[in-house]
């Protein structure tokens, strides 16, 4: 492996590049963006070595797409059109579903492969790339079958070397859970930043009451409306259904409030207690 | 200050007996509980030097009352008649109305000081205490024209020592802007935890594809339910204001999918964005 070209050097293909140089000093990174100011900001960083274009791809041994959703099942099919046979492309998507959907049929299907690193920080741009972001994370690969056994292998000793976890489940397996433990939570960070921005219009207020478990919990509304809009836009579905569901909650709790129904209240949030179980292995 | 009593050594009276012990070595700290099992482990992890009852408060500089918002109103009568001319008691509840309004005609209300420290972890117990916790955080304080002003001295010159951030306001604009930044937070984080765990039977597909942005969102869901029931009772009013708004803007987000309104949840997220420039203030 030694030309390596990263389609968008944010975030999550900033950390990428990374990563992948650190583990392989002697590879070429080659960055492609569709703004001149990104990969030059990119290639100040030293987290590309080159800039590219998309044709240059013919010449990669990998191919990384790390751009919206939306964008890269516009631009995969191009792609896997100029990749070469023995070239790979992955993908780092929140949404799998529509991706595998839209290159089923490419007679390059088999240089491709789904995954999605569950890794990241509210930030993005170049300057958001981190070292070490991908360790002990999980990667979801889907339709890991349609893939090229050599081209899978390739790919899995680069996460391998990058610390993350294997998983493998199907595309609409993947866009299920994912609304529920990710996608649900940014929607419900960004409206409880609105909730509090709307009342607090004293700006100093929410700065001096706030406390850490505030900016926890509303960290997620940081994120960046490019990345996650066409998300939102790609997953409808089954984030209306968190979504509904979520609401539903809020209202049943606020119905027991409202009734003076503390002991309901209380035995309620004893039994959610139990997500720190949960989380003890996520932390 | 020689003599000071916690009453209730958890979280925060565990972590104040630690930092004022650090700073203090020459005080004495006494330990009361409900429960014998809390103070033998306060006793054993170091917190306090003594077991202490009630009753013994009369020989306190200092009382700290830290226990479930509803018990601290119920006690804080008894305290105040129990503490001595040159007594000082402080709590340190969430819900500032209640409390100061319980007191407002004690013949010793001038011993009391209504303090709200901005601080804590979702962790509880004696075991929870740690070192440092009111470093750099807010401390409100409530009416404090009614405290006799040597004792008021007394507390400034404690927290001061502890690194708090002092800020007076009176107990009903506490109570409302303390629904928005810390309230309910707390709820949308148990909600949230309740909606994945309902969906998710299956924990392992939780474990495996949370990341660390659900982690922080549903941080709070691991609070204890003994200290919140209460909160939101006291509080009833101004958190059930918040939650409806918070559902209200939860509502119309879910409208906009649901009629493909991309453009407008672009719109509104770029707008919730702002909540970076306010966060940077609390971490």
């Amino acid at each position: 492996m030694k030309n390596i070209y990263i389609i968008g050097v944010g975030l999550i293909g900033g950390s990428f590049a990374k990563d992948i140089k650190e583990k392989n000093p002697e590879v070429v990174i080659h960055g492609i963006s569709r703004k001149q100011t990104t990969l030059d900001e990119a290639l100040s960083l030293g987290l590309i070595d080159k800039k590219a274009a998309l044709e240059d791809i013919k010449n990669a041994d990998l191919v990384i797409l790390s751009i919206p959703v939306d964008a890269s099942e516009k631009l995969l099919p191009t792609i896997l059109d100029h990749v070469s046979e023995t070239g790979l492309v992955i993908d780092a998507g929140s949404t799998k579903e529509s991706i595998c959907k839209v290159v089923e049929n490419h007679p390059k299907r088999k240089n491709f492969l789904a995954t999605h690193p569950i890794a990241g920080t509210e930030y993005s741009g170049p300057s958001a790339a981190i070292s070490g972001l991908f360790q002990n994370k999980t990667n979801i690969i889907c339709e890991e079958e349609k893939t090229d056994k050599e081209l899978k292998e390739k790919a899995l000793v680069i996460f391998n070397a990058l610390g993350m976890k294997i998983r493998y489940m199907n595309p609409k397996s993947h866009d299920k859970h994912i609304a529920y433990v990710s996608h649900l939570s940014h929607i419900s960070s960004f409206m409880l930043g609105k909730t509090v921005m709307e009342k607090e219009k004293n700006e100093r207020d929410i700065f001096d009451m706030a406390g850490s478990g505030f900016a926890s919990t509303v960290r997620l509304a940081k994120s960046s409306p490019e990345m996650w809009t066409p998300i939102f836009k790609q997953n409808k579905a089954n984030v209306l259904e968190t979504l509904e569901e979520y609401i539903e909650n809020l209202i049943q709790f606020k119905n027991m409030m409202a009734q003076d129904d503390y002991e309901s209240m209380f035995d309620e949030m004893k039994q959610i207690n139990h997500i720190r179980d949960i989380l003890n292995g996520i932390n």
